[in-house]
C-alpha cells in the first residue's frame, strides 16, 4: 500500500521513481495548525490533527475518483486508474484508519474530543458524497439542497480542520465554535470557487478536462441556480438537462465538446455563475466575520483572512 | 444509503421488501457483550463498542466483496451486484465512519481509549485485505506470513471485540489484555475453519460457491501449509498452482470444476487439511488458556468458552 499512497501524494510516478509532483494545496492541515496558534498553543500542537483531516481529505479523494470514473487528479492519472479498484478502495481506508489511530494515540488530554470531531466531519463527508452522486440522477435539485450537500461535502472537514488544533490546545468551547463557524463557510465559499472552475476552469490550471463538472451531469451550485431561474435561457436549459437525465452514461460521455459549450452558456445566461460568485463572496464573509466574534493573536487573525482570500481568488 | 444498508443487513431484499434474511452470525458484538459482564457491568455497557465493531466488521464486507469480486454472501447477491460498486463503497465508508462516531459519542469515561483500540483494529484489518490480495499474486507465502495475514485480517477486529465492552466498563488492563489475547486467539481459530471452510464447505452451508477460495486463488492457510509440505502430492501441487499464478481471472474462472476438485485433493493429501484443523485447535486452546489467567465471573467465562466451541465447530 505504501507504493499506492506514494503515488497518489505525488512522490513517486506510476513507475515507482522518485517525483515532485505536488501533493495539492494543503489548505486543511494549513487550517489545523493556524488553529492551534489561535488558541495561543505552538503550532505543533495541531500537527496530529492536521495530518488526520488531510488523511481523512485524501481517503475521500481516492474513493471519490473512483466513484466518479475521474481519470485525472492533480495533472496525473488517478490512483485506481493506474494501480486499480482495488488499491484505490483499500488504500483509502487505510488512510481513513491511520487518521483515528494517529489522533488517538497523539496522548493530548483533548484527542478523544478532537477524534469525536473528526469522526462527525468524516460521517458528513461521505454523506455529502452519496447526495452529490444521488443528485445526478434526479432532474430537480434545489439550491438549498446543494448548499446541504456542499456543506456536508466540504464544510464539514474545513470545519473540523479549522477547530482541530484549537481543541487540541484545549482552547474554550467559544473559540473551538468560532473557528468551527469559519472553516464551515469557508468550506461552502471553497466549494462555490470549486463549482466555478468545474465548469469554467481552465484545464491547464485545474488539470481535470474542459466542463468537467457537465460530463459528470454534477448539479454543482451554478446549475441549480440557473435551473431555479426564470427566463428563457433557464428554460432551455431546464428541457436540456431533463433530457440528459434519460441519456446514459456512455451516449453522454460521447457528446461533442459544442454541447457542453452550449450548456455552459446557457448556465451563464440564466444567472447560473454570478449568482455563484455572489455566493462565494457571501460565504467569505460570513467565515471571516466569525473570526472577529473571539479573540485571539492579530496575526494568526491575519492569516486566517489571507487564506480565506487565496481560498475565493485561486484558479485550481 | 439506508436502502444499502438496510440490504446489506438482509432487513429488506433486492426490491426493497421487508425481508428476515439474517444479518451474519453476530459474534463480534456478542464478544462485546460478554467482555462488559466479564469486567463486572452490566452487558448494557458494552452496547456502543458492540454496534461499533460489527459496524466496523461490516464495513470490510462490503468493501472486501467488492474487492474480491465475490458474487454472493449469506445466500445472497452482495451489494455491489445488486446496487453496483459506487454504492458499496460509499456505504463501507459511511458503517465506518459511523462506527468511531458512535463509539466517540458514547460518554463513555473510556470512549477515547475504546475508540483507539477500535482504530488501531481497522488499520490491522486493512493490512490485512492487503496483504492477503497482495499473496494472490504471489508463487510463495509461508505459514507464518498466513497466520499474520490472517491475524490483522480477523484477529484485530475480534481482539477489539472481545475486549472493548471491559474496556468501556472500566476494566483493568490485565483483564482487557487478558480478553484481547482471547479475541485474538479465536480469530485465528475462526480463520482457520474459514479456510477449510473456503475450500471443503458445503455450497448448501456458506452460501458460496464450493472451492470458492481456490476459485480466488487465496493463498489461505491449508494452501500455504499444503505448499510448505514434502512428498510428490505437494510437488505437483506447486507445479499446478506456479502454473495458475500466470494465468489471467478469466482464464482461470473458466476452469472446469474438476480443475478445482484436483487442486483440493493434492491440498488434502498434502497434509494442508489435517494442519489446518490441528492448527484452528491449538489457537482454540491458546485463547481459553488466556480466560483462565484473570478473575471473571464463572458463568461468563463459560459463555466465552462455549463461543470459542461455536466457532470451531461451525459449519458456516
Amino acid at each position: 500500500m505504501n507504493t499506492v499512497a506514494a503515488y497518489h501524494f505525488g512522490w513517486i510516478d506510476a513507475e515507482g521513481r522518485p517525483s515532485d509532483s505536488g501533493s495539492g494545496k494543503a489548505i486543511r492541515p494549513a487550517l489545523a495548525l493556524l488553529s492551534a496558534e489561535a488558541a495561543g498553543v505552538p503550532a505543533e500542537t495541531g500537527v496530529p490533527g492536521a495530518v488526520a483531516v488531510e488523511l481523512v481529505h485524501n481517503f475521500s479523494l481516492l474513493h471519490d475518483d473512483l466513484m466518479d470514473g475521474d481519470e485525472q487528479r492533480r495533472h496525473r492519472d488517478t490512483v485506481w486508474k493506474v494501480h486499480g479498484p482495488a488499491q484505490a478502495i483499500l488504500v483509502g481506508d487505510a488512510l481513513f484508519a491511520l487518521a483515528n489511530e494517529l489522533l488517538l494515540q497523539a496522548g493530548s488530554r483533548r484527542a478523544g474530543d478532537a477524534a469525536r470531531r473528526l469522526a462527525v466531519a468524516s460521517r458528513r463527508l461521505v454523506d455529502g458524497q452519496a447526495q452529490d452522486i444521488a443528485f445526478e440522477h434526479r432532474e430537480r435539485v434545489t439550491v438549498e439542497e446543494c448548499l446541504e450537500m456542499e456543506g456536508n461535502k466540504t464544510g464539514a472537514l474545513l470545519a473540523c480542520a479549522a477547530s482541530i488544533g484549537a481543541v487540541l490546545g484545549d482552547a474554550d468551547d467559544a473559540l473551538a465554535d468560532a473557528l468551527e463557524t469559519y472553516g464551515q463557510h469557508l468550506g461552502l465559499a471553497f466549494q462555490a470557487v470549486d463549482d466555478l472552475l468545474g465548469i469554467w476552469g481552465d484545464p491547464r490550471s485545474t488539470g481535470k478536462l474542459a466542463w468537467s463538472d457537465l460530463r459528470q451531469r454534477k448539479k454543482s451550485l451554478p446549475v441549480v441556480a440557473a435551473l431555479g431561474a426564470e427566463g428563457s435561457a433557464a428554460e432551455r436549459l431546464t428541457a436540456l438537462m431533463t433530457a440528459d437525465t434519460k441519456k446514459s452514461q456512455q451516449e453522454f460521455e460521447d457528446f461533442d465538446e459544442a454541447e457542453f459549450a452550449v450548456r455552459a452558456a446557457l448556465v451563464e445566461e440564466a444567472g447560473g455563475r454570478a449568482w455563484t460568485e455572489a455566493e462565494a463572496r457571501r460565504q467569505y464573509d460570513v467565515a471571516v466575520a466569525a473570526l472577529g466574534r473571539v479573540p485571539m493573536p492579530n496575526e494568526v487573525r491575519e492569516r486566517l483572512t489571507a487564506l480565506a482570500d487565496f481560498v475565493v481568488i485561486r484558479q485550481r
